[in-house]
């Protein structure tokens, strides 16, 4: 087996936001040549798939301007600091969709790009939902639609490209999967 | 249902990479106010499952610098400048693997992190392999080592999370559901 460790030489800071940073590794190949690594680094996220009594899937519809288009996806956030994935899923579940849940399931985790990108999206199931009084309480900059779908909507959504994004198309699979072994 | 869009106010430019680039746009929300969004622009990508006439997935470990530890993932590039996803994904096999295949069939295409980039992955099946005279044609910083899996080691190293990305995981829960079906 090949040695595929690539030492970093220097870093270079670029800019740092609200959300990510981004910074440029110059590294060490393993032939000891040297070129260089952009990295975005992100504090991480949770996806909640959140399945209702009567078996819909509950989803949330957003605009996301890095594509100048909406997407139904299932709801997810960023983990604030220190903050434990487990209680993130069960904030962003309320929060963005105004659900309770008795029961939360770790599910996986993966890294969404590990070519250029330190984000892990941490994702749980969550069941026994029931509805808040009050509505769900976005993120002041956040605007969401509401949609729960059955299985087979979801499904089709996927083959209309509303539902478009990786966690999401997961979530889904993972249904059909669970559906064809039952 | 509630209006989304978000219009931009102002672009600003950050870093241009050999991979990535960065802007930050000043945006107009559905409530008139305004926030920022940090955008990663990036040329999209493909990925490609390639599964051999015995049955086994073909996958590369690399390392991830922006992860700082290596990965098993199905073979993957970046789109060059006008270049097609289906001819990429035939190239990119080839250079990453060495196989060349007969049939390459479009799966499913979804966005990797909708929050702040738009990156796109084109996820292909490729059978009918055959490994060429001559070994993987590597890009000059690219350094991996070839992992023949069944699905059941596949699996397996989800669960160990030697497979711990998005597409990969993807791909192998795809292999699962059509055994389950069959």
């Amino acid at each position: 087996m090949n040695r595929l460790e690539e030492k970093t030489i220097k870093s270079d800071h670029i800019f740092s936001g609200r959300v990510i940073s981004l910074q440029v590794d110059e590294v060490e190949l393993p032939n000891g040549k040297t070129s260089k690594r952009e990295i975005i680094k992100h504090p991480g996220a949770v996806a909640i798939l959140p399945i209702t009594n009567d078996g819909k899937i509950v989803m949330v519809e957003q605009f996301r301007k890095a594509l100048e288009r909406t997407l139904v996806e299932i709801p997810a956030g960023k983990l604030e600091k220190g903050e434990n994935p487990l209680e993130c899923a069960r904030r962003e579940l309320e929060e963005e969709t105004g659900y309770v849940c008795e029961k939360l399931d770790w599910l996986i985790s993966f890294y969404t790009s590990p070519g250029f990108a330190d984000e892990i999206v941490h994702l749980y199931v969550a069941t026994g939902l029931s509805k808040k009084e009050d509505a769900a309480q976005l993120d002041e900059d956040e605007f969401v639609n509401i949609v729960e779908l059955f299985l087979a909507e979801a499904i089709q959504y996927v083959e209309e490209k509303k539902i478009y994004d990786a966690k999401t198309a997961y979530a889904v699979q993972y249904l059909q999967l669970k559906e064809s072994i039952k």
